[in-house]
Order: C-alpha cells, then sequence, then structure tokens
C-alpha cells in the first residue's frame, strides 16, 4: 500500500488513508455514497445517544444538539444524491470500524465518557480526510464540490469533540489516551477490508 | 376532573385534557420545561431510531429526518428558557404514559410499524393540544408565544404521521387501529398523575 502523503494531514490521525483506499472507493462511488448515508445517520445517533447518557452536561448537550443537527443535514443531502443517481436505499453490511472503535471505550465512568468523546472525535477526523480524498478523485465536478464542502463541517465536528474532552478532563489525560486511541485507529485501517466502504 | 371543553379538539384525540392537569402544570411551570425538554429529545430519539429500523423506506426516512430535525431545533429553544429561568438541566422520572403506550405497540411486522407510526402520531396530538393549553394559562406572555409558536410544528408533525401511516397501510385499516390506540390513550390520562409533567 502506498500512503498518499508521507505525514497525516491532520493531526488527530496517526496515518494517512491509503491510495488503495481511494482506488477502491473511486471505482464503487455508488456503495460509498450508499454507506456515507448510513454513516451520517449512525452520527447523528451516537450524538444523540451521548445527549440521552449525559442529559446534565450542558455543555455537552448543546453541542451534541448542533452536531445532530448537521449530521442530519447531511443525511439528506447524501440522500438527494442517492435519489440523483437512481441508488436504492439499501441496508449495506457495516465495516469492521465502527465495532471495533467502541471495544477501545472503557466501561467505567468517567473514562467511559472521554473514551466516546475521543472516539467520536476520532471517526469525525478520519471522514474529513477521506471526503477530502474523495473531493480531491471524484470526477464529477457537482459532487466533488459537495464533498469539498462537507470537509469543513467535519472539521468543526472533531474540533467540538476534542474541546468537549478537555472541558471535563485535563489536557494531559486527554491528549495521552487521545494517543492511544489513534495509534489503535490507524492500526484498524492498515489492512484494507475487501467491501468499499467509507471506513475500510 | 372538569374537562376543559365538552368535545376533543383535535381530532386524533378521543378525550380531552382535564383542567386539572392546566391546573398542576401551571402551578409548576419550572419542572413542565424540565421534562418538556426531555420529551423533545425523547421525540428525536424515536424519529431516529424508525429510522433506524426501517432504512430501505424513502419516504419514511426522507419525513423523519425533517422531524427529528424540528424536534432538536425544538430541544435546543427549550433549553435557551431553561438557562433563562436558571433550571438546572436534570434527569427527571418519566410518568408512565410512554412506556404504555409503547406497550400496545404489536411486536410482528408490519403491524409493528403501523403501531409506532400511530403511537407517534397520537403522542404529537397531545402534545399540541397541551402546549396549546400552556400558551392559554401561562402569564409570561415571551413564553406563552413561545409555545404557541411550537404548536403548528406538532400539528404538522402528527399530519405527518398520519400521512406515513397511510402511505404504507390502507385507510380502513390505519383508522380502525387509530381508532383503537387513541381510546387507549384517553384512558391513560384519565387518571391525572401525582407528578407534574406534559403527559401526565
Amino acid at each position: 500500500m502506498v500512503a498518499t502523503s508521507p505525514t497525516p494531514t491532520i493531526k488527530f490521525l496517526k496515518q494517512p488513508t491509503s491510495k488503495a483506499w481511494v482506488e477502491l472507493a473511486i471505482a464503487n462511488l455508488d456503495t460509498i455514497l450508499l454507506d456515507h448515508s448510513h454513516c451520517e445517520r449512525k452520527a447523528a445517533g451516537v450524538a444523540l445517544n451521548m445527549m440521552f447518557r449525559y442529559p446534565s452536561y450542558n455543555k455537552l448537550v448543546r453541542t451534541l444538539t448542533a452536531i445532530a443537527q448537521e449530521e442530519l443535514a447531511h443525511f439528506e443531502q447524501v440522500n438527494q444524491w442517492l435519489d440523483k443517481r437512481e441508488i436504492p436505499f439499501s441496508p449495506l453490511g457495516a465495516p469492521p470500524y465502527g465495532s471495533q472503535l467502541s471495544s477501545q471505550v472503557r466501561r467505567q465512568e468517567p473514562e467511559r465518557l472521554l473514551d466516546m468523546l475521543l472516539v467520536s472525535g476520532l471517526i469525525e477526523a478520519r471522514s474529513h480526510e477521506r471526503l477530502g480524498l474523495l473531493a480531491d478523485h471524484i470526477e464529477d465536478s457537482e459532487l466533488a464540490a459537495f464533498y469539498r464542502g462537507l470537509m469543513a463541517s467535519e472539521a468543526r465536528h472533531y474540533g467540538a469533540y476534542w474541546v468537549l474532552a478537555t472541558t471535563y478532563f485535563e489536557t494531559d489525560v486527554v491528549n495521552q489516551r487521545l494517543a492511544e486511541l489513534a495509534e489503535f485507529e490507524s492500526n484498524l485501517l492498515s489492512e484494507l477490508h475487501p467491501h468499499p466502504r467509507v471506513h475500510s
């Protein structure tokens, strides 16, 4: 696998996405669009679940309300692309990425909260990187522009998760745990999943 | 208990809300506001859960995406009122209303889908009626205007759930099941729950 750049373009990520992923994604763009739709719905679900779990954490609730609203707006936008390209709304098997990352979330509080925020932040950071790669490589200029536009939101989202983590935890503790989880996240993606997915 | 009007003001509802509820709610307005915040978050959660359960139902997914976005917007607006009145974001025990209504949802498909849509529609209809009663009786004119504004959305929501039900089921089947569930819903509220809640 050839890396697309010698260093990660985004400070959250330990390793950049491989060129092999880009090739697989571009060769299976309709599947990626369908998977992306599922990802946006899941991202809204994760934000909402945290709002249910920590209803008294004012700043967390307010930040995640805004994030969930944006994810739902993106979900609708991606669904308009599915309609336009006549891609049916079908279920699609998820890659192991999400469940394996979640397996790293410690079960005890307050570690659980910290890990959930950082895992969500890492997923947003990886999405930001990969939507950017799609924007760079998609031939349809309108679709490429759409992906370019989404990148800014994803960057705001991982920034917001980072700010929440440092709101409730000491920065040193956050940085140390982020380093561990980021290492795990990059290792997960070091072997390409055989099916084209946003996080394969 | 004295009924607020001799006939239900909203066709979904078999019985109107009692005057006793209005008195309890107005006398405990801060608790009602906090409960209302939880209700908006739960309504967004219910819509999102249905989107996860029926990902291939295009019209359902698109309609519920819009509803979930609106519920989140209301959630944020109610939370601004909590801040303004210095009401802490606290957990609050839910009244039996939601769980008892959900117990009426049949477990087999396609009945499950029909029942979930109608139960959600009934909750929105009752919310519409009760937010209207709050708007009529709250002394703070700004807060009353806020509740008056929310009523329109709630009415659109129960209309949308009704349209979805008749999209996937015959109108006769929908009407018959709605009559049964509406009877159950009104009976649930015939005895006032001792704690002030939106659906007590």
